[in-house]
């Protein structure tokens, strides 16, 4: 796959490279032979974690600082080939709490990487990496990248102007960027110590915990998932092949599952537990958005990306990774 | 018309009222028995000015504070029927050069408006003054509603996001919300002090200054405008009719027209002048969107609005008004 050749000996920064995706794609890229530097701002809850700097090579490649610092991020870009930008807010609830953190950390901090970029001038390469989110509740299934975007809760609505800011950055002063909208990823290091971000997050702590899992509606809902090391070669695949300049992806899973399903699967995975359906609490259900399940052909066929790992075996090793970690991540 | 009696007695606020449509939509709603309070933060070069605050009925209306002051807001808003939310920047020029400023101004006032309305729960309607900007370079004229957003400039995102709030808001928490997108509005008290926010101010500002007209790119550009008592007009019937709620609408002129004969026009009008055919500067070249003008129909149908004061008529009179009290604009 040309992803081994094309990193070697580069220089990459991750912002957001202490989080769940983040982590993972800095691993694979040291194993890649790039030489990986990380920014992160290690917010209380976000998702960022020191446990996962342990596979950087050296101390020297983490700046533990905020993207919105300019005097941190801009001697970070000087002759960097690629940054991706991970750094950001994701959880949906959070941002109708608290639209205020919401736009701080997505809108102002894409801001403040893009007007960097813009000030060093080195050609670095931005991948954005956005959400299916911003589609809302889905017109037409599967979710294809001309779907209108129709955000439901304040987050869509900021991963949007996001997205837009990196579109207008790249039309205006010529900064190569490519955007990928990532649907439910999940795998090793994920946030699973609350609903916040993710229900499956809190579906893995429940089963660890031996607690009944709680699916929400009727169980019928349809999603699908992508693991983690999919979604990085998805991110890198954005980054050194230059067609995916200017261009927005979508990911997927390789089928769609019902939550029921996906709950009988994880208890079998895991070979104890239970669910329990219940009613959606107001909170969520003013801002669910029914079946979702994303057509992932364009970047099929522009880059060749395909989903690996099957939902069974990426189920299986996250729930081995917690088995093995979980007290860093409870 | 039904505005005439919608307003007797209510109480409404107007965030941005010492601007220029702001200013003009207090004078209106006076005239019509409105309770009229006026939020105004008067930041510098923004449009704001003491010198609009003469046709208040009295002092105590007038709070000069920032829509972001949450503590000065609310008391504002307690038993208020209508809210104007007229506060915002709306350079593009600016926005590119400080989108930090952008940001505040446009994205965080707009959620402090509606946090305020949200805490306030007093069923406020709010109609939000938005831009046919953030349409961006049109796919085919004249624009409707349903013709997608695709911002090219900073402040098109960040009033794109405005738009998205009040519609989330709505849809989550019941807020009455209704959205006007204005197209080229003009008339007294616009600002003319320079090109920043509208070329036609700039071009006003030199007729009266006896300087010639400089007119970017061919001279062939069509643009549409709406004279502001028009444009109040339309956003009376966006707060008082009830199925205005939850809806964007359009406004639009009564004819498009090309620079080169609107140029030709304000000479006439003004008795003298004259103007240039120059190229695009760059920093404007890179954020232009060609041709424009707005399908309005929606609101006529709906609503029963036209624009009823014809571009010669308008012209006029904002002339006339400059002549008499430009020392205050320039």
């Amino acid at each position: 796959m040309e992803i081994k050749e094309a990193f070697l000996g580069k220089k990459v920064l991750i912002a957001g490279g202490l989080g769940f995706i983040g982590s993972n794609l800095a691993k694979k890229l040291a194993a890649l032979g790039a030489r990986v530097s990380i920014l992160d701002a290690l917010i209380p809850e976000h998702g960022g974690s020191m446990f996962h700097a342990a596979d950087l090579p050296s101390p020297a490649d983490l700046t533990v600082a905020d993207a919105r610092d300019e005097a941190k991020l801009i001697p970070l870009l000087e002759g960097r080939d690629y940054l991706f930008h991970l750094a950001g807010q994701t959880s949906h609830l959070d941002s109708m709490r608290d639209p205020w953190t919401d736009l701080e950390m997505n809108c102002r901090t894409s801001l403040a990487i893009l007007e960097a970029v813009r000030k060093v001038r080195g050609g670095t390469k931005v991948v954005f990496a956005s959400t299916r989110q911003l589609y809302g509740i889905p017109r037409s299934l599967p979710v294809r990248e001309s779907h209108p975007v129709v955000p439901v809760d304040i987050n869509g609505v900021h991963k949007m102007a996001a997205e837009w800011y990196h579109g207008i950055y790249h039309k205006v002063y010529g900064i190569p960027a490519a955007i990928v909208r990532l649907t439910n990823t999940y795998g090793p290091r994920m946030r699973i110590k609350d609903a916040r971000q993710t229900f499956l997050g809190d579906w893995i702590r429940r089963l660890l915990k031996n607690e009944e899992i709680l699916v929400f509606g009727e169980g019928s809902q349809l999603r699908d998932f992508t693991y983690v090391d999919d979604a990085s070669d998805a991110l890198l695949l954005a980054a050194c092949r230059e067609e995916a300049t200017g261009q927005i992806f979508n990911l997927g899973g390789e089928r769609a599952i019902s939550l029921r399903d996906l709950a009988d699967l994880l208890v079998e995975l895991n070979g104890r537990g239970s669910y329990r359906i219940v009613p959606f609490p107001d909170e969520l259900k003013a801002i669910d958005i029914g079946d979702f399940y994303a057509d992932y052909s364009l970047i099929r066929s522009r880059l060749g990306w395909v989903p690996s790992v099957d939902l069974r075996e990426g189920l299986r090793k996250t729930l081995e990774y917690f088995r093995a970690h979980g007290e860093h991540y409870l």
